[in-house]
């Protein structure tokens, strides 16, 4: 019989073009962890049962995701095995022996991202791939920022938050929190959510720094989440700023 | 008149075979300094002087150089522009006027490197290219090494923990401390000196390490340093995990 087997896992996404397997692409994080837990266990194929998709570029800290796996090695092992084979950017954290119903996708009830940008007159050498480094001429304000961020807070329909025009299911979202930090140089915006449409965690970073940065005001947010038009909201924030921090399970 | 330019530089060495210049070979701190500051200010060639060479792949938070420039630019139009050319490896923290005998290299009276190892089971994905990721079995004894650290700090002849054997100059030197810290998985040896030797702190750390896990006793060290012998030292630990934090003058 197999077993259930869930995956706590990081990443440093810069090499990736992203989460989700894609045919003829071998960088991909999902795809990765197929192919090894196939050589692992001696399986013909496995399916890797992701959180979510993180884009290209886009980091994690807290990835979770499950396989159905014909194995006898103990959890512990198989993590040693995976470190052991996975490339330096992409770490095992926890393997655990899951419910035979547990899915990671389905049964996800919320996530933490968090973003990161880097502003002032100095580049940020050590953190250049884990952060937006922002024009020296920016200043945002955090207090514009945090009054933009109370209207997104709550359950919107987020559609002018969306990459995908197309997308046929809904696009209602709850968003818990979203909170805005400085520290030192560096700008953090947590977000909690029930879950985030495509892109919509940059877009919302964009257009809240474009209301710190003055381009937009605090108060225009509402008739943009009412218009359910991308084209209304700010600029996609670039993937390097974002990491998804954990996701949670009842 | 030229002005004599003393420069603060922050770089991640990863890409680069070292601070000091070398023929055919594009990719060095100083070559890119001295390449942009002759860009910068019109002159036919610029020397730069470095506090210390860093090793090809050795990091540095506090680098000090200086530079005779013929230019009227002010000290922080030269930091933006050093900035906005520079690969963003690189980061010129700070620009000041120095005096004309100001030389960093021949007035640098101390340094401080600090070296960065990661243990345990899991690989330090975000930090990987700043440290010494250790085997997972090594469980290295912090009191072992701070005993065996007791003995190497100090006025020595540290010959022993030289790479080059045919040096002319005197390879005595003074450690003034080595603070040896865990925080997590990582395990931080920070070294003040006088000055090092070639590769003299990775030789330090290797041999450090060395007491910490078993394979030597601290109280081994006295009879190592008296040997002023390279091969009876421990294995040099690998470049990624070094920084130069800063350098001193009176």
């Amino acid at each position: 019989m197999k077993r259930n087997i869930r995956f706590l896992l990081e990443y440093d996404g810069s090499r990736y073009y992203g989460w989700a397997k894609q045919p003829d692409q071998e960088m991909t994080i999902q795809g990765k962890m197929e192919q090894l837990l196939a050589r692992i266990t001696g399986m013909e194929s496995v399916e890797v049962i992701g959180a979510g998709r993180t884009d290209a570029g886009v980091h994690a800290r807290g990835m979770v995701c499950n396989a159905h796996l014909e194995t006898d090695l103990p959890v512990d092992e198989l993590r040693s095995l995976c470190n052991q084979y996975l490339p330096d950017d992409i770490c095992v954290l926890e393997v655990k022996e899951a419910s035979p119903r547990f899915h990671a996708r389905y049964l996800a009830t919320g996530k933490t991202y968090r973003y990161t940008c880097c502003g002032g007159p100095l580049k940020p050498v050590f953190e250049r791939k884990y952060v937006w480094t922002i024009p020296a001429e920016w200043h945002p304000d955090l207090n514009a920022m945090r009054e933009a961020a109370a209207f997104l807070t709550g359950t919107h329909d987020f559609a002018s938050f969306c990459a995908n025009p197309r997308v046929k299911k809904s696009t209602v979202r709850t968003v818990d929190s979203i909170e805005i930090a400085q520290h030192g140089p560096f700008l953090t915006l947590t977000y909690h959510g029930d879950g985030f449409l495509q892109h919509m965690v940059r877009i919302l970073t964009g257009t809240l720094m474009e209301c710190g940065i003055g381009w937009r005001t605090p108060s225009s947010i509402p008739e943009l989440i009412e218009a359910r038009d991308r084209k209304q909201a700010g600029m996609t924030a670039p993937a390097s700023g974002l990491c998804l921090m954990s996701v949670d399970y009842n």
